[in-house]
């Protein structure tokens, strides 16, 4: 008989998780009911955003319960079904767990895809994924950057931010990142082609905005902000008139128990300037399009995306971490078989 | 021969303004050059954004220099011309500074008025100054309510809250107002027709998010920002879907040297939400658009607006303070001669 071992919430971290705030358990497999299928999960996407949904807060989606398999979006091949359109051997993704297998619901979230579409069925993880699609519409539809504008992208080596610099090249901006470290600001400039790359490690406020005043002398038009703090805040020194911000999240907050903050909200009544929160989930009708384009893109050799895969279940926790520490080299995903 | 007391910046204020930042001086009047006018002021405004540009702050206008007259809203009238247009006896209407004349060069700021347009010519220094245009064109261009929208005003018993709250009652929408105090609080639904007013005294973020949660239970949809710090914060936590948060103020730090700032910018995201700075300068080709509708409005006795007016050069620091205070009881004018 088939177990499942699944990776449990088992209470809410206070600032920054610990192992002890999860177990990973085995389990029997459940019985399925009619027009239920399982899913035997291939891979995991690994997202900043998991955090918020561990909290007890009144977000865009409910907190995972207490002793439930932590939510995420995964890839993986149907295993059984009793559900019309998913058949055994069936490719799919959906927002389901960390765990080896997920029951699934016809008519949910959890659609069929297509290996032989992308290079890699990961992808679906990465640029044809959530990220992606965050990237393309958070840049296009949010930010709305027009060609030579000044583009500043923050947490810039992540999985999303490295997206949206490529992208905002490919639309004629001149484009800044700013991530931890030499060799991410590195990477910035050489695999992902954008104009200038910051560290901001061992940098306070005053040194940030100095430094992103450095590589923008004429100013930020569009701010694709992944981090917060004092990041934001040196960003928001730096804003041209109208300038647009697109807030996709705060990572620099999510483990803190006492947030930073945003101090220079002022300078947005100086630029007549805007924050505006975004999140992918507005754009599943247009993913299509989305995806489309991306695709294009990438065939032609005109973005690149980097994965990082680490391996198994058992270190799930470790692998989640790197999303905070920075150890991660691109998008995080869970091999999970 | 008349001499000119006029009040000046002495040092720039570190936190809270005092006396000392300041002096009232006595000077000779300058003589006028070909192209220029002499307006003896009679009133002058004092507003919350003088204390930034006391600041040596990149701001929309450069910082008041040290020794110089404090900048300022002023109505006069013409003592002297050596300008085509302005001629001796002319009401006019410009930005000058706190001093018993000012001399104006014609083609700049300072513009005729008709004083016989309105119930009292302070008017132009409130409703159909920048207080009203911020209120009108801040709510209805940046902040975009619907009939029937929950609209929080936050400092709703200023002198631009109280008008941006009657504009939104007259729009159709539900108002609630926060300010300090009961007497503010019952001016802000029994005058000024609020349908609820929060008193922000003795509340922490927890206790301001839930007053305002049990004013809107439905949550709101539009805010008009002019405190900042824990009420923006409590605010923010009480956001609608697609929520605009129309940025005019944030007095609450305008005198802190350590600025709270705004930790509830993840709600931006939850609600796909947007704060927009906003300043009045943008719209000065629309005033007479705003200043017919708001005259034709007060005419008919359905907004009406409080003016609290010092007098004498000599207590305007008393008077400027009352802002920060909140001892004020409407828009605070001095009245110069």
């Amino acid at each position: 008989m088939l177990t499942n071992r699944r990776f449990l919430l088992r209470r809410r971290p206070q600032g920054e998780p610990v192992p002890d705030d999860f177990e990973l358990v085995s389990e029997a497999l459940p019985v399925l009911d009619e027009g239920q299928f399982l899913v035997r999960n291939h891979y995991a996407s690994l997202d900043p955003a998991m955090r918020g949904w561990m909290d007890d807060l009144d977000s865009y989606m409910p907190p995972i319960p207490l002793d439930a398999a932590v939510r995420a979006s995964t890839i993986g091949v149907v295993e059984e079904s009793r559900a019309e359109g998913f058949a055994k051997g069936q490719w799919v993704m959906g927002l389901n767990a960390l765990e080896d297998y997920s029951v699934c619901a016809a008519g949910g979230f959890t659609q069929p895809i297509d290996p032989g579409l992308v290079p890699s069925v990961t992808n679906y993880l990465s640029l044809f994924g959530a990220v992606g699609m965050t990237a393309y519409f958070g840049l296009f539809d949010v930010c709305e950057p027009k060609p030579g504008d000044t583009v500043l992208v923050t947490g810039a080596a992540g999985a999303v931010g490295s997206i949206v610099g490529q992208l905002a090249k490919l639309h004629g901006c001149h484009v800044i990142g700013i991530a931890g470290g030499e060799a991410k600001c590195a990477r910035l400039t050489q695999r992902y082609k954008f104009d200038a790359a910051i560290d901001y490690r061992g940098k306070d406020e005053a040194a940030l905005t100095a430094a992103i005043a450095a590589a923008a002398p004429g100013g930020v038009d569009v701010i694709f902000e992944n981090v917060g703090g004092i990041i934001l805040d040196a960003g928001l020194m730096n804003l041209n008139m109208h300038a647009r911000v697109g807030l996709c999240g705060l990572i620099s907050e999510y483990n803190s128990t006492e947030r930073v903050g945003a101090r220079n909200l002022w300078r947005l009544i100086v630029k007549r300037a805007s924050i505006r929160g975004l999140l992918v989930a507005d754009y599943v009708a247009r993913f299509g399009e989305g995806a489309a384009q991306m695709g294009q893109w990438a065939a032609q050799g005109k973005i690149v995306v980097d994965e990082h895969v680490d391996e198994g279940l058992e270190n799930t926790y470790a692998a989640f971490m790197r999303l905070f520490s920075g150890s991660n080299q691109g998008k995080m995903i869970l091999k999970i078989a």
